[in-house]
């Protein structure tokens, strides 16, 4: 093992900085134990000096401009903790590499979509690009799928992996009340931001996946390819049909490969009660990976937090102490395999409808003989008055489908007369 | 990364030697693109030459006497897939580690054992002693305290780690059959051996537990000290009771540490339905982390099988291929630190408890009257006619008491008029 000082940059000072920061002062023995090496802060940087922070600054450098931080002589580990695909993040990473330097970060967005630009850079100059934290918090996916599968082929991963969408759905199961309600909840407990797009929208979800899919196939990151689907459009009926009919909904990335192809899509799915997913609430994240050797793994845990965040990015550090390399994405570069992008209409799943319709004669006949023209049969119906309306609720299970014909399905029953709203549809996983 | 090839000795060619010459024959392109370098088979030993394996060992260098094969200077990595905690499973560690190659093992009872012997040795000879299919099959549980987890200080770790008895406690939960009916069942389906003390009587699992209490808590390998109960006093009884109180009834092995000291325990535990725990079934594992970082992290999956153990198998040699390096439990050894032993007589929980009593005035009082002198309350007491006697069946779950109070309360209740055969007690976790 190396006997040197190991010292790091940190670029960033929210809440994850702050707690690298502290890990790395208060755990110094444990870490050398650990890498055989001391690991040590020297440099810093953030936008705001002066805000309290409640950790001392003596003796280590101070950069107003983290792209100075980045080509600081005496760093020899960037974590680049700002955040954002573009700007200060993209610049620090850019300029650390081409300095030689070793980057931790845990900016999902800019891994997603530059990530095989900086892995073609950390090759070139024979250092790591690290991202443990980037995906699910503090589970050590990214490890997992790199080293701990290192012998198997993956041919599926799906997981819950954003914890704001977590933490709305489970409430809104717990507690009744509808997602504009529970999301300003959860934005005045911090659980959610001022603007929750990026989370609520899928986005987010869409980053983690791209990335895995990367690892998983070894192909470049490709996150334009992403089937995204948010969880605004989830109401607390469909929340309750779900119960009744023994399902919780989740907001899942997931991410699959075959002859013709890999899938990635983010979408509510549902997911049956005794599925161990169904059990993963509020905001943790649990990922599941299928794979040819070792058959389906399992790893659930904190999906955020000052900590668990910290713990990732401190296992990164480690790694790079102790010397201990892999490729970017588990290949070299010049080594993934770019793959057909196989679209979401080609998808197979059973699925979950919901109409609100008038209550005539006719109604049901009309939807059933679409629903019969496009191939498509049911397991499962209910029929129901919606409440505080004089409209019903027909909301029904299917066998196996072809997305293609539930969309061409959806798109003519929206338009038949005694249809009041437009179908709601849940993939059922 | 390293460009060369790296040769591997196989001793031993049962279920998982046989899968871990597969993946290294049948990915070699795989293997090669994330290591940097070519892996390859070069020497393989067994018992019987002649046995039908499937396999051609042409070009292969064949040993009668794995002793042989450990020290041939053409091997760089011995894998030892003997077994056995003394005899040729040790003589082949050791001779592999004096004579400087890698050793990967899935060997629990010898690292349980002579973990730190061996760890010694590695350090010594600058070599590499991995275990990470010695403890949960496939699930990279070992990379992951001793990697992922590198900035956390571990508190308690518990987990299902033995299929056998998992197994066996799922079929007794799913039919309703007795303990004795499932192992005849599970020994002719291939899932419990011949003589199924190890995987029964808890060994196995205290084997598992003692290498992962070793590698948390930073400390020498200490099997002495696990407090080990099997499964074999757990009746349909139990079974169906702890259903009813909500719970299934699960052999854990179990480590936590404290001021006080270190407490390593494998027992029956009962788990809440609720729990994820309860949902590990059949010949699955699973382990549970609990850190002050990242909080609790679960793993679950494939517990043992050809597959899911060399798929663990490979992940060391990758590891090794790839010059990445660990400390053999995590620290140097000259820092393990050797702990006070905690005695399960000061374990604290909540005890399921079940007497068989005669039916008739004065023997209820007589129990609660013992319980109350060891000040043990009770949160929940059932009543009923004990199955095919003329007796009844007393079954409690306690308020949190001691180990101690709850042994000498059964010590005393085994001996009072009216209680018919000596009392059940299950830990409640």
């Amino acid at each position: 093992m190396i006997d040197k000082t190991v010292k790091i940059g940190i670029a960033g000072l929210g809440t994850v900085g702050q707690g690298v920061f502290s890990i790395i002062r208060e755990q110094t023995e444990l870490l050398q134990a650990r890498s055989g090496t001391k690991i040590e802060v020297v440099a810093v940087s953030a936008r705001h000096k002066d805000k309290n922070r409640d950790i001392s600054f003596d003796n280590i450098t101070w950069y107003d401009d983290a792209r100075h931080l980045a080509q600081d002589k005496e760093v020899d580990v960037v974590v680049e903790l700002i955040g954002g695909d573009s700007g200060i993040a993209y610049d620090v990473c850019e300029l650390a590499l081409h300095k030689g330097k070793h980057v931790v970060t845990a900016n999902k967005a800019l891994i997603a979509k530059h990530g095989t630009h900086f892995a073609s850079l950390a090759e070139q100059h024979q250092v790591v690009f690290a991202y443990e934290a980037a995906v699910a918090g503090g589970i050590p996916i990214i490890k997992t799928i790199k080293e701990g599968l290192a012998g198997n082929n993956i041919t599926k991963i799906s997981g819950i992996m954003n914890g704001t969408c977590n933490y709305i759905l489970t409430k809104m199961q717990e507690t009744g009340q509808d997602f504009a309600m529970i999301l300003a909840e959860a934005q005045q407990l911090g659980y959610a931001e001022a603007d929750p797009t990026f989370d609520v929208d899928g986005i987010d979800t869409a980053h983690k996946l791209t990335i895995l899919s990367a690892l998983a196939f070894g192909s470049p990151v490709n996150f334009d390819d992403v089937h995204i689907e948010g969880i605004r459009h989830i109401t607390i009926q469909d929340i309750r049909y779900a119960k009744e009919l023994g399902y919780k909904i989740k907001l899942l990335g997931v991410c699959s490969v075959s002859d013709d192809g890999i899938e990635q899509a983010v979408y509510p799915a549902m997911i049956p009660e005794t599925h161990p997913i169904a059990s993963v609430d509020g905001v943790n994240n649990a990922v599941f990976i299928e794979s040819d050797a070792l058959g389906k793994l399992t790893l659930s845990g904190p999906g955020a937090g000052r900590l668990p965040t910290a713990s990732a990015v401190i296992a990164d550090i480690v790694d790079i102490a102790t010397n201990r390399r892999t490729f970017t994405f588990g290949k070299p570069v010049s080594q993934l395999v770019k793959r057909t992008n196989r679209c979401m209409r080609n998808h197979r799943c059973e699925y979950y409808i919901r109409l609100q319709v008038e209550d005539k004669a006719g109604v049901l006949a009309g939807i059933t003989d679409i629903l019969g023209k496009e191939d498509i049969s049911m397991e499962a119906v209910i029929q129901k008055p919606a409440k505080g309306t004089q409209a019903v609720d027909i909301v029904g299970i299917t066998h196996l489908t072809k997305e293609q014909n539930m969309m061409q399905a959806i798109e003519k029953l929206a338009h038949i007369g005694g249809v009041l709203s437009y179908p709601t549809m849940i993939r059922i996983e």
